[in-house]
């Protein structure tokens, strides 16, 4: 939590606007500065300024009410989520409404037969399966906090699993969606397929609630594996891990999980979750499948990884371990801020065409290793996607300088790998200017979908693109 | 090729366009009545007009001359690949030119270590696989027909084994497009997942050439599996074969291709193919992994068709007696038509949530025991996806209003389940009444992004929805 909150003096809100807000919702419209504060922070370093009020929506027609008011007073609006977004993308920047979504909390359809789920906004990714275990189903797309479904598909998410499951790109099969001018609409049916029309889904997925506010998300679902196994294994180079990993999907294995994790990232990981791996580049792997799949796949990735210079597997098979394992995995970023007491975190991730992604880690690594401050890598080898996180002090703006030339020189390397400038954080404020590096006048062509769906700029301005 | 074509008198084109045309593209400009005619049918039964003029383009600074000219004339351009649409996207119904994207025929990139390729648009599916197998890589997604990358990427195409590797949905990384201004965008750089802005690439896959031209498509590959094995099981009952089919999803088998034919079309297929299957209701199989995984599968699968009224599997594990069933099954169509000679087709296709495609196919079976007409069913169980084929008599009209009734109700029932009026096929022409049953104000939306993309109505005017 480290945005810079600008205090502005009292709401902004137009004196109608605040009194039609009051009178439909009483209590769940806040202008007090607590509340407002907790709405313009974010996990990591972007300025903002405090919201002129924060709504609790609790139903899709509240959601339609607000987007109607802020249409008709001018007022801007920023879906709000469990605020879990790396690159800011839910703060209000330039004021308005910043709209919490976490009361939108109820899980409304599992079709466990058609292994789909449709839930409101609000529902956070760990309460989901904590609702499904016991269906034998579950939802496997993990960043590593718990967000919220809704910011998920906003940004959209991925994590550790992608490699065998897909992000939330193939994980959303439809989404209701509250529009400017205050329909609700429906982007697909629950079929798992169709060529019905443009594909208003994937529009609305990875758009930072720029043109909509998602109410409602049906996700595919995956039945729980029969077998589930993890293990650790340590390599001499960075290269001998990236090229296990990419034997093992030429061979067709359907690793689960395989995550990388450098020498200092397992520095910071040991320390902080308490565990005494070799801190050199490791990686983490899940299997899944019946118990013969998995120990074939076992198999063949042991004899893999002793072949590029891997050391003995650490196997988990218990779920207390494994739990272990993953929770100390998800908590790179805390235990990378945990080299530096009082530092704050500035988190960037880029992703490659994966035969160029040992290349671009081996790169980045020679580029931090003049860096001033504690940098860390860990990744997601199958998808061609890792992180840089950085543990800066805040007020040293020299290190933060540092750091935005480092993150520079990432993008530009990524960019000429013919990679992506965010595999899974999101442009939000951020990278703006990479975006245009990246496509180009594609940026346009998305400047007219914005005109066109949200025409006033009403939708979370000053996110993807600076305002027109 | 059943289309109904008027024939116009003499070219529509402005004269000034005309001669610009000539000047740059000499003979690969025709405005001969065969040419034209070839460009104004499909494998079915929509009525069209001949295009002005059918343009064959060699480059992508060709097909931005042509989109220039295009825009300058107010002349309407309508992209052509292999002419295999079913629901009528490629007719150039409008007049204006018909842009042949078959010359665009040259394999770009193979990049093996990233399991993707660039392609022109106008690659055939069959074609981009001959060329991959040497290296050891295929592209999955297979249509019955051997469809351009750039048709089955604009109509959002998938086929028998979606179940297992997905739709062109899935199977696009990314694409180059003349947009209307004629500027050449990229929609996506080479990596896996990317959170860069608005998913420009899945809007421009199943648009159906409305709102660009798509010269070049980046296409995810997998490695040959190590073993494929085949297998052909009759059932009782349609239900036994889909339940099947949806217990080995809950068991988490990777299931390569699960597809349903009914008596009506083995009865088809025996015939036209020259095999003697049993002429009930039958699932084809296919199987891929390493030998272990492979077995595994079997024996899972094997234990599930008995326990759901399945009899005995019939194997073919060698190359040709694969091909041969596979054959068959892509060839059902024209086994359909075969019932009836001197008939003309008619197909379409819904998708459902698999929980409801047993019902779905039985009601449907139900609804075609009176059908005056030969009609038979095929479908992709593991999506929820199936196929109604009719062989109609083209000179009486009161079979085509039963076979229009009788895909009324289709429709109606699978909406009426949550699915889609199209898994596969597309809106094209004969649809577009279905997608606003379907999506409702959420056409309106297309509708926007159709005007903000497209403002004259250039590309492929009527289809998805007819004109503004």
């Amino acid at each position: 939590m480290n945005a810079v909150v600008e205090i502005s003096p009292g709401s902004g809100l137009p004196a109608a606007a605040r009194a039609a807000l009051d009178d439909r919702l009483g209590a769940r419209v806040s202008y007090a500065e607590g509340i407002c504060s907790q709405h313009a922070q974010s996990e990591t370093h972007f300025p903002s300024r405090l919201p002129d009020a924060v709504v609790f929506a609790e139903s899709t027609e509240e959601v339609i009410f607000v987007v109607r008011l802020c249409a008709e007073h001018g007022v801007k609006l920023t879906a709000f989520g469990a605020g879990t977004s790396i690159e800011g993308s839910a703060l209000p920047i330039f004021g308005g409404i910043s709209l919490d979504m976490s009361r939108m909390n109820r899980i409304l359809d599992v079709n466990a037969d058609d292994f789909d789920v449709t839930v409101e906004a609000g529902v956070t990714r760990i309460a989901l399966n904590n609702h499904l275990r016991d269906q034998g189903l579950f939802f496997p797309v993990d960043p590593g906090a718990d967000a919220t479904i809704g910011g998920m598909a906003s940004t959209r998410a991925s994590g550790t699993n992608a490699v065998r499951y897909g992000t939330m790109r193939e994980a959303v099969l439809s989404l209701r969606v509250v529009t400017a001018d205050g329909r609700e609409i429906r982007t697909a049916r629950r079929a798992r397929k169709s060529a019905a029309g443009y594909d208003l889904t994937h529009l609305f997925v990875g758009a930072e609630g720029t043109l909509g506010i998602i109410t409602e998300v049906t996700l595919r679902l995956h039945p729980i594996p029969e077998v589930i196994s993890s293990a650790v294994c340590s390599f001499e180079t960075i290269e001998g891990a990236a090229t296990t990993v990419i034997q093992a999907i030429q061979l067709g294995i359907p690793l689960a999980r395989a995550e990388i994790l450098d020498d200092i990232q397992m520095r910071a990981v040991n320390l902080w979750s308490k565990l005494d791996y070799p801190e050199k580049t490791t990686l983490f792997f899940e299997f899944h499948g019946s118990q013969a799949s998995v120990d074939e796949q076992v198999a063949l990735v042991e004899e893999l990884s002793s072949g590029n210079g891997g050391g003995a597997f650490a196997w988990s098979s218990l779920p207390e371990e494994r739990s272990r394992l993953w929770k100390a995995r998800h908590e790179a970023y805390y235990a990378t801020l945990g080299l530096r007491p009082g530092s704050s975190g500035w988190a960037t991730d880029v992703c490659v065409p994966i035969g160029r992604l040992a290349d671009c880690i081996s790169e980045t690594k020679h580029d931090l290793a003049t860096c001033s401050v504690p940098a860390t890598i860990c990744g997601h080898v199958g998808d061609g996607n890792f992180h840089v996180l950085f543990a800066l002090d805040p007020d040293t703006p020299a290190e933060w300088e540092e750091v935005e030339a480092l993150n520079a020189r990432l993008i530009a390397r990524a960019l000429a790998m013919d990679g992506t400038c965010t595999g899974e954080h999101g442009i939000g404020i951020g990278k703006q200017a990479a975006l245009i590096d990246e496509l180009g006048e594609g940026v346009d062509l998305m400047r007219h979908i914005k005109r066109a769906l949200d025409p006033h700029g009403m939708f979370n301005p000053g996110k993807i693109f600076a305002p027109n």
